[in-house]
């Protein structure tokens, strides 16, 4: 068993479940730090520990490109490369290709590109993002997809969306190949695409579904869409997902979008924000975002978050971290990350609390009488 | 008392001695690591206590500039605002004020200066100085001095010792009337200047002996000169020197320099060395320095340190840690710090340990087998 419901929220479509993998459980809902390059940036794995993080996410297309999979395979797997023991779902790498790396050209066989780091081609097909991640030692792994931004057009959406489905196919039969003689083997998720087109969704889902897939992501959001377009999406294919499998939502969100997503029934979630803001001295906060480099916190006495039982929290003050941002300090960026990521952490956990005591709503309330959305 | 010796090495000058402080004892022979800005670059207190640093060298000039010392007061302290609970010494901003700052001119009263972060201008007096420190809540205070490069023709070091010495006679009576009604005052150190002309250090340290300060630095050395005139210098002052004050010299250094240094009767000592080549990644190992970002490391699953028992050593690889300075990863950063400060504190304690024993020239003599010089 990979997937077990613990408890279905009375109030809406939450759950609370247990995830298994080849490192340990995962409790879900959750959220899933970014470790693209093999760390979660500013912090080693020992704070990861102290906060509580119990699933991290990393990124085949970094990864292969520095230090390489074959390097990281013969040092004994990503686990141990990074000195991590919990879970690590790896991207498929997807996203960065077509975000981040130049002269792309997608062909159905996969997709080739340059390494945005010197130049280098390269030819990733799904056969070959699954061997990759499979060489890393990853627990969770995703299939090659192909993103469009947003906006699509909906014969772009489309012909992209049919690479994509066969994409899974082909990912799906090379792992299930590939695990076939393993004790305990890693988990596969495929990815929903489509863009904003839901009769596409509902049309790619379907596919999807043929094979028994660990798990479901929602790619193709948080590109750049209205809140409303994204909501909307989410609202008419969720009841699509099987019941007893994972569903992820990628690169979400905001405290106010994991709230709606968890409501309307998804369980993992993924984002840069808590620690790309953190560098840049943004934190979150019980009472919202602030940004630390403020002049009006200058002399302030108070933690980053006077709610919040931290490391940093417990013992720093805001008046500290403005100075060390101010005075270009790498213990700026340290502290910020860890307690950014310790508000994600934490807040998930607290939501797991309100759905097992099936008062999710009066827990989402009172949280938002505190935290102001900007 | 303030200072006890608690064993005399039956080889040499080198002693084991215990430094009491507002904020707690000190083990000498020891090493202060660099907080500058009221922080060791990248490493939170929490890593400085796991590592045992019992004794951290800040600076009056930073922290005048950046924040300035009243907000430190307001805000309790340096020690409090840093959250570090061992003991901090720190430097009077003589040596930056004539390193980093523009446009200084010296008078008698003391010395004009522009900030190097605004161009602002600023005055610092000995008493000023003094008053500073005593703001941050400094445990241990130096004197204003002026540090003249190397090399200085005797002229001008005889001029600026003469300067140096009215400033610390200033310094002394300012602090003794400050600290009057201190139950548990902190300590205040005078500094030897002359640059490398011997009768002017003699002439120099005669002078500032006429005060009961708690400890002498020798300041003006590790300024550029050939290892032979400084060991020359040493060998030649260390006995006019009280047996019973700690002796602390300012800016050394490599191992190899602190071995010579304790053998001969210094007690004290602070460098940028392990934490600023940390961050290029040269980091120091019982074999010698090694710079990480070397290829020969790429697949190498060596800790930094074999013979090393620290967080990084126990956790990490070679292979991964060029990976994260390869990556420009803000946690190389952080590993290779952590592990050279441990180096340099790990090394001080088994120094002591020697010299309990008698047997500092075995200890020297095994440990330079290993560790290669360049």
């Amino acid at each position: 068993m990979k997937f077990k419901i613990i408890k279905k929220s009375k109030e809406n479509k939450a759950r609370i479940s247990l995830l298994y993998t080849p490192h340990g459980e995962v409790e879900l809902p959750n959220f899933m730090p970014v470790a693209s390059q093999g760390t979660v940036k500013t912090l080693p794995p020992k704070d990861l520990k102290e906060i509580g993080v119990q699933i991290i996410v990393s990124n085949t297309y970094h990864l292969h490109l520095r230090p390489g999979e074959d390097l990281i395979n013969k040092m004994g797997g990503l686990h141990k490369f990074m000195n991590f023991e919990g879970v690590i779902l790896t991207d498929s790498g997807g996203f960065q290709v077509f975000s981040l790396s130049e002269l792309r050209e997608v062909k159905e066989e996969g997709v080739e590109f340059k390494s945005h780091i010197d130049g280098k081609k390269i030819f990733f097909t799904p056969e070959k993002v699954v061997e990759i991640q499979l060489k890393l030692g990853s627990d969770i792994l995703m299939v090659l997809d192909e993103c469009p931004s947003y906006p699509s057009d909906k014969a772009y959406a489309e012909k992209s969306l049919d690479l994509t489905l066969k994409w899974a196919e082909r990912s799906y039969k090379y792992f299930k190949n590939a695990i076939l003689k393993e004790e305990n083997p890693p988990l596969i998720f495929a990815i929903s695409q489509g863009s904003t087109y839901l009769d596409l969704r509902k049309k790619g889902i379907e596919e999807i579904l043929k094979y028994e897939f660990d798990g479901y992501a929602i790619g193709g959001l948080a590109v750049g869409e209205p809140t409303e377009v994204r909501e909307e999406i989410i609202l008419n294919i969720i009841d699509l997902f099987p019941e007893d499998k994972p569903r992820y939502i990628m690169g979400v969100g905001y405290p106010e979008d994991i709230f709606f997503c968890i409501e309307h029934g998804i369980d993992l979630f993924d984002c840069v924000l808590p620690t790309r803001n953190a560098r840049t001295g943004l934190v979150f906060t019980s009472q919202g975002k602030i940004r630390i480099k403020n002049s009006i916190f200058a002399d302030d006495e108070n933690p980053l978050d006077p709610e919040c039982d931290c490391y940093v929290c417990k013992n720093f003050t805001r008046a500290y971290i403005r100075h060390l941002f101010n005075a270009e300090e790498y213990l700026a960026l340290y502290l910020a990350s860890y307690h950014s990521v310790y508000f994600y952490i934490n807040l998930m956990k607290k939501i797991r609390k309100s759905i097992k005591e099936d008062r999710f709503y009066e827990f989402k309330k009172r949280f938002f009488e505190k935290y102001k959305v900007d």
